[in-house]
């Protein structure tokens, strides 16, 4: 095993350390977030923070920064109160990455990528076309971490499409049915392949 | 697509409302973390909300319920403040899965499972052996989540083992080396394989 204290960690170049410290929580999920500007311009980013919070209320939690590159987004969802979330498949990874680009507020990341946007049940702000899971979102609260002035952002599910392929009859969504990928530390992105479903745990 | 709309959610059995909103936020991190009881007693739980907060200082976030069976590891960690984080390789899904289960506290997951026990560089928190990723971590703040009454448990790095196979040049982990795997939903365990790095996006 490499040892890394917490000095080393410290004393690294910043890249290493970006690359190192954001590896080591394990895979996370990828997932991109849909807004509007108060232009009505569709925006759309790439996120591996989001997180569950908890089912019923169905809560959905995600970490950004309000003083960085991201903030189109932060700024979006507290203007207009709602937010979608959508999976990325193995064939949208090279656009769904370049979402990241700090592209200017007035600029749609649908028209620099190959993202393409979809609105319906009259949710108004922009889900990502052919995603196989949507999440219409509506905005509950925000929790300022001042450790390092992170915003986690919380929302509640108001509206969910599923690809039909993937729902299984308990409920259960079979990612891996529809290519659905995870990201491994910054910029790696990965296909995983269910092993196995594993009953509810009893002492 | 199958369309859920929140009252269809707010409708559902409890199993089919638990196992959908916990698939519908797509692969999550899978960790063992490790605390010591008041009575010295070595706990391991499983955790699928480890979360990336920052990297400079490193900061790690995860959600623990006061209020419910996941009760030893939050009162462990404001008691020593300190815990253990240990990424989950495909031959320990189902020790790892079993740790879910609500054991009274004099009671070590240690002992009921095939996970093992490992302690070292002085650090009052157990690792679980074999584990290619093992994070020391000092625990640093808590915000209570009114919302559902859930907590954002935060910890810092203070120590990291990371099996040599597995480090990159620049600092990346490639998870995959190792077969460390990823959770789908509740019970559904996934194992990915790197499809590709991609560079830093640009506008």
């Amino acid at each position: 095993m490499h040892k890394f204290t917490r000095i080393d960690i410290d004393k690294m170049s910043k890249i290493f350390r970006l690359n190192l410290i954001n590896s080591i929580t394990g895979y996370k999920s990828a997932n991109l977030i849909g807004t509007k500007t108060d232009n009505k311009i569709n925006n759309v980013a790439i996120f591996s923070s989001v997180t569950h919070l908890g089912s019923d209320p169905p809560l959905i939690g995600f970490i950004t920064r309000p003083e960085n590159g991201n903030r189109n987004t932060y700024n979006n969802i507290l203007k207009n109160k709602i937010f979608t979330i959508n999976h990325i498949v193995k064939n949208q990874i090279i656009s769904a990455h370049q979402s990241s680009a700090k592209y200017p507020k007035n600029v749609s990341e649908f028209d620099k990528t190959d993202l393409k946007v979809e609105f319906k049940n009259n949710f108004d702000a922009p889900f990502v076309k052919d995603s196989p899971v949507q999440i219409g979102c509506s905005f509950v609260n925000k929790y300022f971490i001042k450790e390092n002035k992170t915003t986690l952002m919380i929302g509640q599910v108001e509206m969910l499409f599923i690809n039909k392929k993937l729902l299984v009859e308990d409920g259960f969504v079979q990612l891996d049915r529809e290519d659905i990928i995870t990201v491994n530390g910054l910029d790696g992105y990965a296909l995983p392949k269910l092993i196995k479903r594993i009953p509810y745990a009893r002492p």
